[in-house]
């Protein structure tokens, strides 16, 4: 077994405070610079490059951070990012070397480090080879410890600048949403493919750095399918259209679902619409600080159970949002922990019927003590088009 | 040290016929089965995705794939992908599970596997307790072997139908820059992000699955950053403007750089150009069966080095294309290896002149015995918008 730190639970580990000269970045690494010191590391080795982001600022495509308890940290990237480094993180001594990581890695080897912090699901197995030797070319005997997803538990929590440009992506999307409506663009003729572009553009044009994810867009039958990719499939009168999409905005994703009805719906349909609906509130509803994930999932499969369509509800309730798509916490039977106060979370149950369709629910909300605040706006009654 | 294979060079393992029962996926599959027979590995686990999907047709976000001697392989994924598989790789035996790779190597240690292959290069340190956790509980004593990157070098020498679908990826950008230059889209007074969603949208309107990466749009001074993002800088009228952009198709990427100038070209302008274009022919002449990748890159960088430019041209010639943008072989000074039939490259030589402005002028093309195949067909004289 690869060696591993036990950290403790991250809501336990106190925010340094703010001040004039230290921005978020660095509050963030001396949030992971007191779990290092704590478990007696004398430096520590980011691989991840959304967790480099994290804790630095800077975005490049080839990067890592060697955090020491010091405070003398390294950001290492390559020369094509030698002038956006600086720019980006100011604040950090800056090593130019293609193979990030190992170059961190012997520097610390080199500066006496003896228990170097890495992250094991993310280094491969051939990175951790590149990773060993360098410490050993400098320093017999360092010893290398997995740090496990301790960014990623510390990123699950967000600071009052990530929540605001989460709402600023979720803003994006319910004005992009709602102008496609307004503009007719959602109608009977139009491809899954051609709708999507459209809602597309509506969210770059309004300041979306990218889209979160390949947009969902699934009519018909389709819409009984949980990931549906658009197709050349014509949306017709009496169909289901469920739309699940997002936008960026500074690094952060937006992520909401609306299932619409072309045409007056269907008894069937509103059925379905009005269970996944109460579903989905009660999931919300169960969002509180403290609450465990699974509780909260079950909170929102407790009504679709009940009507005979547990097994049409085939995921998890939802999941952590933030620098990317998929994060911490996972809101699902198989998840573990309990929510803390200022985790953004989606909350998205579904039922799919498969040949006639199908509906999923979706918001992104941030967990406080006072209920949860929802950043996607857009109504969740059943709309006729 | 991970123990590890040595391969033969991919180039001398015949790739086995097609025949009517056998899809170009078997063939594929065929050819790594003989590289592990003659290593003596009893099984083989792919881990990544996309050599998932090379060996396999499988397109699915969650995958693995164990390749046995028998040929009695298993494909693994989740609950998501039941219907999806069977309909994209209907001739191989489907296993349902979340931990794929973990999944089969438990199949093959029950199995009575001794020297198990796996991807060194893809499973993380994490990834790889788990394998050598799942083999001990089934057969103590299974050995790991490391594949190295056996499939990436298989991948890089395409077979006829990768190369017609990236024919189709090029064609498709050649078409959207075309129909862009035609309607005026390239003008003094657009921004760089407007003129960028404009092609993309022009790619995706063709035909195309997704962009091949995010498009650059560069402008002025920006075009001499070489990886530049689009921003809301304006084309202005003297103007040098850089497009790198390509379009995918059937999972094939195309790549494609172009540099124009809006208004007459003033001479310096035209000199650098001239000579970047005199590069990117030394490079493409230089494409045949054999020649090292060294020696490629060097043949393009020659007038650059003589012209006094040398430092301006800060990246590698090319590199492989396919189902990633970046793959083998590298066309670079830090490259290993030589040429061989049926490899498609990009060839890419830039000079940068900081605070003026840049030329890169790149083509997809696959490498023959008489000669290059170019894939990207849009011309490369200067032109004067």
């Amino acid at each position: 077994m690869t060696p591993r730190v036990a950290w403790p639970n991250v809501a336990d580990i106190p925010a340094p405070p703010l001040t004039e000269d230290r921005t978020g970045f660095a509050v963030r690494r001396d949030r992971l610079r007191a779990m290092a010191v704590e478990h007696d590391l004398d430096a520590v080795v980011i691989s991840s490059l959304v967790n480099v982001r994290y804790l630095t600022g800077f975005t490049g495509s080839n990067g890592a951070l060697l955090l020491r308890p010091d405070g003398d940290d390294v950001l290492a990237t390559d020369g094509r990012y030698t002038t956006q480094a600086s720019a980006q993180a100011p604040e950090l001594t800056l090593l130019i070397e293609r193979a990030c990581a190992t170059a961190l890695t012997a520097e610390a080897a080199r500066a006496g480090v003896a228990r170097l912090g890495y992250e094991s699901h993310v280094v491969t197995v051939d990175g951790f080879e590149g990773l060993r030797a360098a410490a050993a070319e400098h320093r017999p005997g360092v010893e290398l410890l997995s740090l496990g997803s301790a960014v990623e538990a510390l990123r699950a929590i967000k600071d009052a600048a990530e929540i605001d440009a989460l709402r600023e992506a979720c803003a994006i999307a319910d004005a992009a949403l709602a102008a496609l409506i307004s503009d007719g663009g959602l109608r009977a003729g139009r491809s899954e493919r051609e709708v999507g572009r459209d809602l597309d553009n509506r969210m770059l044009a309004l300041g979306a750095e990218a889209v979160s994810f390949e947009t969902i867009v699934a009519a018909g039958a389709n819409s009984a399918i949980p990931h549906h990719r658009p197709s050349d499939a014509v949306l017709a009168v009496g169909d289901f259209v469920k739309l699940d999409f997002g936008a960026t905005f500074a690094g952060y994703h937006s992520d909401m679902t609306r299932t619409l009805v072309l045409g007056p719906p269907a008894d069937w349909q509103r059925e379905v619409y009005e269970l996944v609906a109460t579903a989905q509130r009660l999931g919300r509803e169960a969002l509180t600080v403290g609450a465990s994930v699974v509780d909260v999932d079950a909170a929102a499969r407790a009504p679709i159970v009940e009507a005979g369509h547990g097994a049409a509800f085939s995921h998890g309730l939802g999941h952590g949002v933030g620098l990317e798509i998929h994060e911490a916490p996972a809101l699902s039977a198989l998840g573990a922990g309990r929510l803390a106060a200022d985790m953004a979370v989606t909350v998205e149950p579904g039922v799919y019927l498969a040949g006639r369709g199908g509906v999923r629910i979706e918001d992104t909300l941030v967990v406080g003590t006072d209920g949860p605040a929802l950043l996607t706006m857009t109504g969740k009654e059943l709309v006729a088009l």
